[in-house]
C-alpha cells in the first residue's frame, strides 16, 4: 500500500451538503453560509523524516510548520484564520529548543494573520513530531480547485523551482556556507514562504481555472492536477524558471538542477492554469506580489504528464513525488 | 517544564473578536454568526504511550480515537461535525491492521454523525501515531465552559468512574478474561463512548453552570474546573459511584478502587456543576440518556480540591492527572 492507496482507503462519500470538497485537494472546502466557505487542512512534520535538527534552527522550523499549512490555504486562494497544534515531545526534550520553536510558530501566525487556538501535547518516543491543523476562509465563488483546468490552458508557476531541494542538499552536504551566497536556496528549505497574497489575488481575478501549491515538485503535483482535471499536460524543459544560483549549486554538488526543479518539492510556490490570453494580466498580478511568473507548460487533451526536451522530443514524466512510506530518510 | 507549563508557553491573547475561547477548555469556541459557534479540538494517540497494540484491537482503537475527540465536543454540549486525521505509520507497517483501524474510525464517524474530510499521512519512525482534529457546533448561548461553576453548586458525574483504569490494569495483567465478567471495565478502556446526547441535553436545559469531560480522572479534572472557575471543591469519598465489578477487579489485582475512580482517567464521562435544587430535573435528563448521575461533591469558596473521607475528615486532593512528559509508559 502506498500513500495514495492509503488515502483512498480513508476517503468516504459524504452525504452532507455543506461538504463541497472532502479529500483530494489542498484543503477540504465546507460551505458556511453568507457566500463564504471554510477551508480545512492538516500537515505533520516528523523529526528525521521532515526535518533535521542538526541544521534546522528551531524558530525557523516553527515558522516553517505554519508556512507549510498556510500554503495549503493559499493554494485554494484563501486566507488563513485559525490553527491547532499537536506537539509530540521526546523524553527529556530540550526546553530552550521547544520555546524557540514556539516563538517561531507564533511569529509566523502574526505575519500570516492567523491565531493558534488549541492543541494538545503528548510524549513522543520517536523524536519530535508536530501536527498542525489550519482553518481558512474565502468567498465561495472564488475557490480554485485542482480539478478546474481546461484544455489549452497555460500552466504557470510562481517564483522559483528547485530552491528548497538545492538548499536541503547544500545543508546535508555541509556546503551551505560556500561561495557564492546560497542563502536564497538554504532559506527556501529552512524558511519557505506561503504565497497567500498571490493566491488570493489570483482567485479574486477570476482568470484562473485550477490551482495547487508545489509541495512535491511539478512532476508529481502537475500529474495530480491532470488527474483531477481529466486532462494531460506537457512541461517544457527549457521554459522552467532558470536561475544562476541553482546552476552554481548543482555544479558544486554534481547534481542535476532540472531534477531539483521538477522533483525536488517543498518550494511552496503556486502552480495554476489559465487561458493563454490572460498572460499579461496574470503577470501584472504576480508583479504586484513581488513574484515572477513562468508559463512552464500547457494542458492537453488525453491523460498523463510529459516533459518536452529542448530538441522537441517528449517523454513521460511520471515521478510520484515524495513517497513517505518508502523513504524513511530526509 | 511540565505539560501545563508547556501549554501556557503556547497560549497567546487573541485580538480576534470571533475567538470566544482559545486554549484552556475542552474546545476552542469560535463565533460563526447566526447564533452558532464552532467548536475545535485535537487529540493525539501515540503507540506505546496511549495504546498497546498487543491487546487493543485495531478497529476499536480507530473507534476510540474518534470517541476521545468527540468527548471534547460533548464536554461543551456540542454536536460533532467534521474530522481531519494525521496518520503516522511506521516502516513496514501491517496493512491489515491499518485497514481495520480505518474501518473502526469510519464506523465511529457514522455512529456519531460526523465526517472525515481530510488529513495527511507521514512516515513515523517511532511506531503508529494518530492525531485527530475535530470540529463541532452548537448554539452560542448554550456553551458550557469549565469556568462557569458557582459557589454552592453540586458537582455531578455521569455513569461510572474508574472503569477504564481498571480495564487497562486487567488487560496489562492479562486478567481480562477472568471471572466475573469484566467486560464493562475492559470495554471502557478499549472502546469508550462519548456522552454526546447527555452533553447536548444538559447544555440545552440551561440548568448547568460548568462542564468538562473526565479524561484524567476527577482529582485532576475537578482541580482544573476549580481553577477555571476561581473556586474550591470537595469530593466526598463515600458518594463516588459504587460498583461491585470495580471492587471485584480491585480485589483480584490488589488495587485501590478509589484511586481508579479519582485518578484513573479515560472514563470520558461528563463532570458538571449545577444548583442542588435542580437535582431531580438533571437526573431525569440523564435517565433519558440511559446513564446514572452521581452528585460526588460540591463547589466551595476558596481554592483547591479536597477529598472528604467517610469519617468526615478532609485532605487535599492535588493529583495532577496523567503527566505525559514524566510517564513515558502506559
Amino acid at each position: 500500500m502506498n500513500e495514495r492507496e492509503y488515502i483512498r482507503s480513508l476517503a468516504v462519500q459524504s452525504t452532507c451538503p455543506d461538504i463541497l470538497r472532502g479529500m483530494g485537494d489542498d484543503c477540504a472546502v465546507i460551505g458556511k453560509g453568507s457566500g463564504l466557505v471554510q477551508l480545512l487542512s492538516l500537515d505533520t512534520m516528523v523529526e528525521g523524516v521532515h526535518f533535521d535538527r542538526s541544521f534546522h534552527p528551531p524558530d525557523l522550523l516553527g515558522r516553517k510548520l505554519v508556512s507549510v499549512n498556510v500554503s495549503d490555504i493559499a493554494a485554494m486562494g484563501g486566507r488563513p484564520t485559525l490553527l491547532l497544534l499537536s506537539s509530540g515531545l521526546p523524553p527529556g526534550f530540550d526546553e530552550a529548543w521547544v520555546l524557540a520553536f514556539n516563538r517561531g510558530l507564533h511569529a509566523a501566525c502574526r505575519d500570516y494573520g492567523c491565531t493558534l487556538v488549541g492543541g494538545d501535547t503528548v510524549a513522543s518516543p520517536g523524536g519530535f513530531c508536530f501536527s498542525l491543523t489550519i482553518l481558512g476562509e474565502m468567498a465561495a465563488g472564488e475557490v480554485l480547485y485542482r480539478s478546474g483546468a481546461q484544455q489549452g490552458d497555460a500552466l504557470y508557476v510562481s517564483g522559483n523551482l528547485g530552491f528548497a531541494a538545492a538548499g536541503l542538499a547544500l545543508l546535508q552536504a555541509d556546503r551551505a556556507g560556500c561561495a557564492p551566497d546560497f542563502a536564497p536556496l538554504v532559506d527556501r528549505h529552512l524558511n519557505p514562504e506561503a504565497r497567500v497574497a498571490l493566491g488570493q489575488q489570483l482567485a479574486a481575478s477570476g482568470l484562473v481555472h485550477a490551482m495547487m501549491d508545489s509541495s512535491d515538485g511539478p512532476a508529481s503535483d502537475v500529474a495530480q492536477l491532470c488527474a483531477a482535471s481529466g486532462l494531460g499536460a506537457r512541461i517544457f524543459a527549457d521554459r522552467l524558471p532558470a536561475s544562476n544560483i541553482l546552476t552554481e549549486a548543482a555544479r558544486l554538488l554534481d547534481a542535476n538542477p532540472q531534477d531539483w526543479m521538477l522533483k525536488g518539492g517543498e518550494d511552496f510556490e503556486l502552480l495554476f492554469t489559465a487561458a493563454p490570453e490572460h498572460d499579461t494580466a496574470l503577470r501584472a498580478i504576480a508583479r504586484k506580489c513581488g513574484l515572477r511568473l513562468t508559463p512552464i507548460g500547457c494542458m492537453d487533451a488525453g491523460a498523463g504528464l510529459r516533459l518536452v526536451a529542448g530538441d522537441g522530443r517528449d517523454s513521460p514524466l511520471d515521478y510520484q513525488g515524495y513517497e513517505h512510506f518508502c523513504e524513511p530518510g530526509l
